[in-house]
């Protein structure tokens, strides 16, 4: 089944202890879409500037992705410059042009509008929530956010919460939502803040799964899920690791059609498997090599590396 | 069949967020021998001073620990004074009076001689030498060890690594063992030192086992397997935490009779069990007052939690 992803198309400049990279192709929706283009149709909207030229452009359709609903604008692509020298799990920020991005209005072309899988990538909750709303009959939804949006933008974040079968952020997200330095509290609070289940994502530690019952329509879910990460000799470019989780993730889930425990459980493993295998390379180079053969086989492994 | 562990039982004074304590029971070889002694026989060596009560040795003996091997001399206890108030996951030393155990000179009681499972808890590794030279025939020998000896004492700690079946420390000491910032790197790096077998703790992130094939004396033995930790509303002292999950390891190990990588696997579940359950009460009162059952149960809910 489809997925209808909204989000950033962007360019980004990277300095990691492994190397340099100038405008290289990024953003969340990218990444989103390559992880999730292993599993099921992807479709992105989006918009980007002049330079997006027809190279960019097959990454994704070389993937199969829908660029239909990437409009382009005058002017250039969003653009993120960034550094991890000092910490490999932090980038440190050194320049956000958001160029056109800055006025970025979603528009859903008609061929999307029977998306029955919705993700609502980091950007303004106030667009978020605008896509929602045009999507009534997707039948589930999930989204990410930013401590940005969490800081600066909590009242229009909260219904976009409401909104969401799954959201998916990092620990740090999770503690800066709630105020709660423990990680359970923590996840039990942004449960209550609405969304049905919350995927919370720790870098090289893996993932953790906490649900309400009403995400599986059932009444005796488990409460949580911990899954592993794929343990690296090397992390070359760790931006767009949590979105490929997603994407993997999400996509997984979308392939499967109903929603069990036992396939958002599975859907955990291939986000992490995703997740990791984006750092493998800069930008979107090691998710291009990839094959659905080898993200299974990697799957497989990490079920080797944790199971008793 | 019987542990033999040597180390510290001492008495802690702490404070964290959870509250404060004065002087309770505490010490590596006390967590150790505590939580090992849901499994198996454990042996304990060490030295007290006259503050030692009989009502702090029947924390031991209740559990059915033998005590013949705690020395008793004059002067006091060895005493460690610390908070954690600034991080739940890194101690900040106030005082550490060594006391009697400045001058500790092991002493093995004839009845301990037959023990077949060696644990060298974390004392200086000159003492940590003799007495593996005086257990010869240990079939099983694990230790641990703490950033001063590998800063401080590095040419005495390198010939007990070489001596270990087993060697169980946390992700800082590994990378500062091997001067490498990479998990997988240093864990290699700790490997070729000489332990057959590594155990990295991550706290509330779980822990992984990395094999050479001489562990389970076989070649085709994986490389590494990932456990999780039972996650925790509240950790209410840490103290201990390190070492319980080395004796609920190793108990379990030394229980099964033979070391199979299967073995290995559980056991690191049950040392992660045991570790969660000592931090949630101070010093040794939440595993005082646990049960064998209490912990199986613990056991089958890190493997739900976990698998798929």
């Amino acid at each position: 089944m489809s997925i209808l992803v909204v989000g950033s198309v962007a360019f980004d400049s990277l300095e990691t202890p492994s190397g340099k990279r100038e405008r290289v192709l990024g953003g969340a929706a990218t990444h989103f879409a390559l992880a999730a283009s292993f599993f099921t149709k992807v479709r992105v909207v989006g918009v980007v500037g002049d330079d997006f030229l027809p190279e960019h452009e097959a990454v994704l359709t070389s993937r199969g992705i829908d660029t239909t609903g990437i409009e382009r604008a005058e002017g250039k692509s969003f653009h993120w410059k960034g550094e991890y020298l000092r910490d490999l799990n932090e980038a440190d920020t050194l320049a956000t042009d958001l160029n056109v991005f800055g006025s970025f209005e979603p528009k859903i072309p008609e061929s999307y509008k029977d998306s029955e899988y919705l993700f609502l990538a980091n950007i303004d909750p106030v667009l978020q929530l605008q896509v929602r709303k045009a999507m009534p009959n997707a039948k589930l939804v999930a989204g990410d956010t930013m401590n940005y949006w969490i800081n600066a933008h909590r009242e229009n974040l909260l219904p976009v919460l409401r909104e969401l079968d799954i959201l998916i952020i990092n620990d740090k997200e999770s503690r800066l939502l709630t105020g709660e330095a423990n990680g359970l509290k923590a996840a039990q609070g942004v449960l209550d803040l609405g969304p049905k289940s919350l995927v919370v994502k720790y870098g090289e530690h893996g993932s953790a799964a906490f649900f309400t019952p009403e995400v599986f329509r059932t009444r005796d879910c488990r409460k949580m899920f911990r899954a592993p990460a794929t343990p690296l000799e090397e992390v070359v470019d760790p931006t767009g690791a949590g979105d490929s989780f997603a994407g993997g993730f999400y996509g997984y889930l979308a392939s499967q059609g109903e929603l069990t425990e036992e396939v958002f459980r599975r859907a955990m493993f291939y986000g992490c498997v995703c997740g990791s295998l984006n750092v493998q390379d800069f930008g979107t180079e090691r998710m291009q090599r990839t094959t659905r053969a080898e993200i299974d086989e990697q799957v497989q492994k990490l079920i080797e590396l944790t199971h008793l």
